[in-house]
């Protein structure tokens, strides 16, 4: 018996989907939500249909994944936020991890907007997108929140007209600057996430 | 000679390119826009896809003219508001226009959505895609302007980044009122549409 027959083949599963996932972005990102196919996606990443098959048997797990390792992200941005020095300075660097405003998070949100579109036709992801539409709008209703707690917001705000408000205005900016990055910087889109902060605080 | 043999036969080509245009929603709502092949669509309209192709040379020229139709109709629905009675509710029915308040509209807005996802990726769309944003930002420009102009508004309004503000904000709702109909409401749009105008004005 050789000395490492019997030894498990060292493989990170997590990292081997985070790879896949990664893939998927790029074939996504290239040539549209129509293109992510599992053989796109395993030559864009080297593999092979079969190992992608044996991590992901749908292409909706995988695409859900692919999206689910995004909002992750963002989470974990969000996470690392320092509240400690300005709140309100805290709150606008909140909503700047979410919108597009370099070239990483551009990605996140053109493969956002290529999901979301296919999950309004694919009932498979439909669990998936609304899952991270509800974390999403819980951002908001936090900052709302936040914003009555530390007593910064004008008296007898409509916490729930408020959040749509808010989650609505970001999402769409998000938007306007994949689909015109020539027309809406970076810069215009800190103005008014800056004013519409603003104009909820006294 | 039959009496009829050189009379040309009628056919209503405008006609015939809304019916195409209108069998091609029909297809994208059941199926998303990586659906939208010429044989689904002459199947869906009941043509032959030779015929698709004596209108439409391109799959591309298809869809543009399918979204075209649909911003002409908002554009025929704004032309028809009557401004007579207060300026502030025909600017409210304006911003109701370009929501998905009613099943047709959610069509138009469903449609909107798909063929935006893929103008992303698809350079031929892109022109098309760029003359529709730009359109429907001129609506508000018209509407933060025209609200100065009735010295309705707040003194000292920026209007470039409130132009953004608004029209990134109406995006959202739509984009959030086909995403989740069951969580944003008509009723709730009104009141963000109804609460951020006021906010706007004195």
């Amino acid at each position: 018996m050789r000395a490492n027959a019997d030894m498990p083949k060292i493989v990170d599963h997590e990292k081997q989907r985070e790879k896949l996932a990664k893939a998927t972005w790029r074939v996504i990102r290239q040539g549209g939500i129509g293109q992510a196919s599992f053989r796109n996606i395993a030559e864009e990443a080297g593999a092979s249909v079969g190992s992608i098959r044996h991590y992901f048997p749908t292409q909706s797990e995988l695409l859900a994944f692919s999206m689910k390792l995004i909002s992750d992200r963002i989470n974990q941005r969000i996470r690392n936020i320092k509240w400690s020095d300005s709140p309100f300075e805290g709150m606008k660097q909140l909503l700047r991890e979410i919108l597009p405003m370099d070239e990483e998070q551009r990605i996140e949100t053109e493969v956002w907007f290529a999901f979301t579109a296919k999950a309004l036709v694919d009932p498979t992801l439909q669990p998936f997108s609304n899952e991270i539409y509800d974390e999403l709008r819980s951002v908001f209703t936090f900052i709302i929140e936040h914003l009555i707690k530390l007593d910064l917001a004008v008296p007898d705000l409509d916490v729930e007209m408020e959040v749509e408000r808010m989650y609505a205005l970001i999402d769409g900016l998000a938007v306007h600057a994949i689909l015109r990055p020539d027309r809406l910087k970076p810069d215009m889109i800190e103005s008014v996430v800056n004013h519409h902060l603003k104009s909820l605080c006294r």
